[in-house]
């Protein structure tokens, strides 16, 4: 398959494209490092995107920000950031990209377990991460020509708890968390919320 | 209990006005139908509101538009509608309206079962929804003053059903939805997000 990867140089994004391009032939995209630029908070950034790369076989994204900070010091403008670039910027990959996805085709988008078990300062960011799972389960009924779409909804990843010197026992290893973009690419599934969370054993 | 209710006038606030109003004062609150005037989607609109009520003990919104279309229908206009004013505009209602609840008091707002069981056209209200309900989750762990916060998710009402012409059956009743709302704003739990179903029997 050749698979459009946006947010290939984040911790997740860099475990992702490792998985897929055993298999794949993946394109790199992401804000500033990667061979194809986009800034998902601009709609025509994404226009350009889709473009430069034609029709692939499918989309996933590792990407997005949101504001982490304490509820009512939370500003408007920490609210725009997040609801135009991790909620907007993915949904709009998908309705920019519905056309460009071949037929059979898929969207595999990230939201986050903040959706369902929030934390101190996670507020605009459990609000995109669900609101990105959502809509997944809607967009899901009614993307034309068997193309599929779903949700990744990580944990903690391992390596970002070691870099913020964090205890890293509650984190899952990127590795293990690209395993489900993998099956969600690979599968046949649609409308799905996948928890990527850390196997057994 | 001083109650403002935002969206005094639709079908699940008229039942809810009324739920409440039989023990605790309710300040009703609308887009144009209601002694108090508030448009959602501007912030200096719920400014100016909660300027006018003072303090209350409880604030409910079962307000806020959201656009239903086919997904490759829905325009930009059509999100931003939906992020401004279903979602950001209870959002809002919490940001700007912290500091005029009392101690103990508590914040009830609407998202719908959208959220978790899309059907076609809803792709952005499961967004908004989904979003809200998440929000609820994050805000009600840092609220100041042991204020709650609860999301409450109703399905189809059996008033709508009625006036769009469609099957009544699967609706539940606006005064039982409504009981959920009183059941938030009298209880005490928070950070939940409650299906207001119909009951057995």
């Amino acid at each position: 398959m050749k698979i459009l990867l946006v947010g290939a140089t984040g911790t997740i994004g860099t475990a992702v494209a490792q998985a897929l391009e055993a298999r794949h032939e993946v394109l790199r995209a992401s804000h500033s490092r990667s061979p194809l630029a986009v800034d998902l908070a601009d709609p025509e950034s994404i226009r350009r995107l889709y473009s430069q790369v034609g029709r692939v076989d499918a989309v996933v994204s590792v990407a997005g920000q949101a504001a982490f900070r304490p509820l009512l010091a939370l500003t408007d403008a920490d609210f725009a950031l997040s609801l135009a670039n991790k909620l907007m910027g993915q949904v709009n990959l998908v309705r920019l990209g519905a056309d460009a996805v071949a037929d059979g085709g898929s969207f595999t988008l990230t939201g986050g377990i903040l959706s369902r078990q929030p934390m101190a300062g996670a507020a605009a960011i459990s609000m995109v991460n669900a609101g990105l799972e959502g809509f997944a389960r809607g967009a899901a009924l009614e993307l034309p020509r068997g193309i599929r779409i779903n949700a990744i909804s990580p944990g903690w990843v391992r390596e970002t708890l070691v870099a913020m010197k964090m205890d890293p026992a509650p984190g899952t290893p990127a590795a293990v968390v690209a395993r489900s973009y993998v099956e969600a690419v690979e599968g046949r599934m649609t409308g799905q919320v996948f928890d990527a969370l850390q196997p057994a054993g």
